[in-house]
């Protein structure tokens, strides 16, 4: 794997393949300790830069059928190649094909509990041509809707910005609003979190400036995460409860499959089949008409998500 | 509804929507009939030319938890409005913006056993400016598979084709096999089918010579589908065989949300939603990495899927 050839020297794109690799690391084994059952299995990829377009790898770890987490992927990538011009210009608005790097670490977690929320979490490092810039994110996606864990996961994350730039919680939680929305449902994917990018990419601030933030963003999941799981884990739920996560776990499909740009680009790049899909849910239903739930909280569920973004920090 | 206002002219307009209304009676009748305890229940909707670029309305019929079928969904719409120049450039390949009439039915059977497939049927009116055209297909999504009962499908498809045009089986067989393909796990939706468009369009022979085939297709559907469903009711299925159904019907949510012209067109134009998610199973699931099944049936459907398009009929 090309992450191999120049470890000694401390670039940033060292820093950050090695800054990735312990994140990946200690967040599996934090979701394994949660569990208390399920363990993460892993597999890692190369695709050599035959083509001269496209090299790289990844280790993938994969957790099915938990105690807790009926599915948990946290996957880890270096991959670097040639882009083509159109989406150098869509990047840095220079219009010429370009040589790229992209590093990151990549988790979506499907907890089997319709009272533990399924959350997704990204950190990267991206060179295209002669720029640089970190992107990543966080956000939570409930399904019955307790008001005191949205608030502890975004003030976490709140604190955690602040501790580096005052205006950064409220900038990147609309980035995140804006960016997890379903037009044809007029619905929020769920109740938000963080979503930046291109941290540094115009040289002033350096982005090796932005290093720290994301690697606290990156430790900070564990954080927002974990204790909702710990509060709800015991909670039984009923046949009614578990048939509405399904329902919405329809919907985080479709957002995943007509927005998520992740998602398409990985599709429609050739990107590695099975890591996209450790993203998705195992099991989703759909219904044409849907009835109103009589279940208070998924009616809070609702109206969160068609409503404006609500501020919970 | 526009579909009343000029109902007493016998245009092609008006002939197409008496013809697709009649077809989705009876087409419901008959799933109806094969199904024994199931019924359907239509809902009408009407969308008033407000914005004045779309009205019209249509009648929604959708049986749900029969005893044969999973869910039915057999959609008459007729609406018109004023298409956007890049829309009717991609349409008649002039561009310009132009007043549209569009009349169809449109249906897709999920059934519950995995031995009976799941499949879809289209007929389709269109007008775009001084410009008319019929468009519509037929297709069959198996789970595990009996060659027969695809060899049946096709066979039927073939003999209704073959009364019209010796040329045109083949060459909507290819198109349909070209149409529901998904390149991101190179395979086809199903065992194909037929696909055709623009019949009529340039005027030379006019479109009111495609009435007659169009009428055909549509009425071959229960000639098509209805025994598969006889053969195969009474055929009891193990955990195993449901199982690989759910995940192949996550191949069809893929290629609807990724690739399918009609549900992207109405997704992002504001269709009626619930019209469009009738398409959609009730039930499916995914896995980041599939296994190769032991079941000799589902195997032959892989191969199938996966190879060169076969020849059935």
């Amino acid at each position: 794997m090309i992450i191999h050839r120049a470890s000694s020297e401390t670039t940033l794109r060292n820093q950050s393949i090695t800054l990735f690799k312990i994140l990946q690391k200690s967040i599996a084994d934090a979701l394994e300790a949660s569990d208390a059952q399920g363990r993460f299995t892993a597999s890692s990829w190369e695709r050599p830069d035959e083509s001269a377009s496209y090299g790289g790898g990844g280790i993938s770890l994969l957790l099915e059928q938990g105690r807790i987490f009926e599915q948990a992927g946290v996957n880890f990538s270096a991959v670097e190649g040639t882009l083509p011009a159109e989406m150098v210009e869509r990047l840095t608005g220079q219009r010429e094909a370009a040589p790229f790097f992209a590093t990151g670490v990549s988790l979506v977690v499907h907890p089997i509990s319709p009272h533990i929320p399924t959350t997704h979490a990204n950190v990267r490092y991206l060179e295209v041509g002669a720029r640089a810039w970190f992107g990543g994110g966080l956000d939570l996606t409930p399904f019955l809707l307790y008001d005191e864990d949205a608030t502890h996961f975004h003030q976490v994350l709140k604190s955690t910005c602040d501790r580096h730039d005052p205006e950064a919680y409220l900038k990147y939680k609309k980035w995140c609003d804006d960016y997890f929305y379903l037009p044809h449902r007029g619905e929020t994917r769920g109740i938000g979190g963080l979503f930046f990018d291109y941290l540094g990419r115009e040289g002033n601030p350096e982005p090796s400036t932005f290093l720290p933030f994301v690697r606290e963003i990156g430790e900070s999941f564990v954080e927002c995460y974990l204790p909702l799981v710990e509060r709800r884990a015991a909670t039984p739920w009923t046949n009614e409860e578990k048939t509405f996560q399904l329902h919405r776990r329809g919907r985080y499909i479709e957002f995943n499959l007509l927005y998520d740009r992740g998602t398409l680009f990985g599709l429609k790049t050739g990107g590695r089949v099975s890591s996209i899909f450790m993203s998705f849910p195992p099991q989703a239903c759909w219904k044409p008409y849907e009835e109103v739930p009589a279940h208070p909280r998924a009616r809070s569920l609702l109206e969160v998500v068609r409503g404006e973004p609500r501020s919970w920090a």
